[in-house]
């Protein structure tokens, strides 16, 4: 069944509309019409079954029939704090992060960060993530799309929200004791928790000692190294693994 | 210290020689001579601090002086059956695979692979794959390439060294019972094992059942899912977490 992703302001009761590109490529495309049953995506993260009562191109109307338990999306919530790569390797990591289930992705502009983007550009990027984001959600099946917010600084990402969550880490080249495996172990709760991966240049001393201050923890994976790109999707999955989100115990 | 990975034929006793571009590459790019060490690694995983004693743009030789214990190698040894993806992304497989960890990879072609090679352009696809190991073996700092095989059939790479693995997984969207988690905590050993990942259509139900002749058992990664190309190495980061090979316990 087709999926659609619906905010709070399509929904009221047990009706549903859907509009703009996503109404024309459900009647275009799909040549979905009255009475056909599609899912319906809600930003908290629930899902329901729904049946179209009106389709044109410009929009579609529907009726909630049930929820659908799906329990797609993991126990815990992985915050990504990703300083920006070069090139379009960040159009990757939302991707593959959101495949297999961040929760929030913030892209943060370092001292060794190459690009730099200004609040226009920032906020076109963001507007792409977000697609990316959106695309790789319906294509994984997940319940919710992550949130990619505009690029910050280092102190900013740091700030946001710092106190929700139960653990951070951050992975710096020069901590070679604390495994990602012995921290995961010891964490009072995976419930919420934050990852800061470098840019290719890596973390300054500075950045790291700052992020320290705000409660993440230097951890390795261990003697080989990896890109940026790839950093971010191994933590992950190893998190993911541990918390029992990758196929349960 | 740079790093050059050398083949049997190129050590002989405590004597070492480079030869072709990466014989260029010291000399001309690098500018190394007379006198400088570099990091020689040989193809079992032994690496040696090595001292240059002649240099030129078609060869250099040097004499070993001590080998160095780096332990940048997992102890689980993993083989990749990764059926052919679309497009360029066995690059990307191949490369980040390399990161993490693979000992080898073997391209399959299967029935919903869209891409097909005959023997000459699998030759080709095989001798880029390779190189790419290379440049991200190095960029990695790891004591050994993985060896990429040419494509076979899914028979021909079940077959191949069947014998010599402790366990084997295929990740296949119709088993949603064992997780890849109770898998690994049940494998008697995680020495050497073996890994088949489907292409974007999915394996058919025939070539999965021809993995269980061969020994594998058929696992899930949880309810989101995966593009093949996230799904190889999201398999792998977990083995190797797993194993205590992401930074020890």
């Amino acid at each position: 069944m087709r999926r659609f992703f619906v905010s709070p302001t399509q929904m009221a009761e047990d009706h549903f509309v859907i509009t703009g590109k996503d109404a024309f490529h459900l009647h275009r495309v799909l040549r979905l019409g009255v009475g056909d049953v599609i899912i319906i995506a809600a930003q908290d993260g629930r899902t329901y079954r729904g049946r179209l009562v009106f389709v044109d191109s410009k929009r579609a109307e529907g009726k909630i029939e049930e929820e659908i338990e799906e329990k797609r999306e993991p126990q815990t919530k992985m915050t990504l704090l990703q300083a920006l790569p070069k090139g379009d390797k960040m159009d990757q990591i939302v991707r593959q992060g959101t495949e297999l289930g961040l929760y929030r992705i913030i892209p943060v502009g370092t001292e060794r960060s190459i690009v730099r983007y200004g609040e226009e550009k920032g906020r076109k990027k963001r507007s792409r993530w977000q697609k990316i984001a959106e695309e790789a959600s319906k294509q994984a099946k997940r319940s919710l799309i992550p949130q990619v917010k505009p690029p910050k600084s280092l102190k900013e990402a740091l700030l946001s929200d710092e106190n929700d969550f139960d653990a951070g880490f951050v992975f710096w080249e020069k901590e070679q004791t604390c495994s990602l495996w012995q921290a995961l172990k010891k964490a009072p709760s995976l419930g919420n928790i934050r990852l800061l991966i470098g840019p290719e240049g890596g973390l300054t001393e500075e950045e790291a000692k700052l992020s320290f201050e705000h409660g993440l923890q230097a951890v390795t994976m261990g003697p080989r190294i990896f890109r940026t790109e790839t950093a971010a999707l191994v933590a992950a999955a190893a998190i993911l693994y541990e918390s029992g989100d990758l196929g349960g115990f």
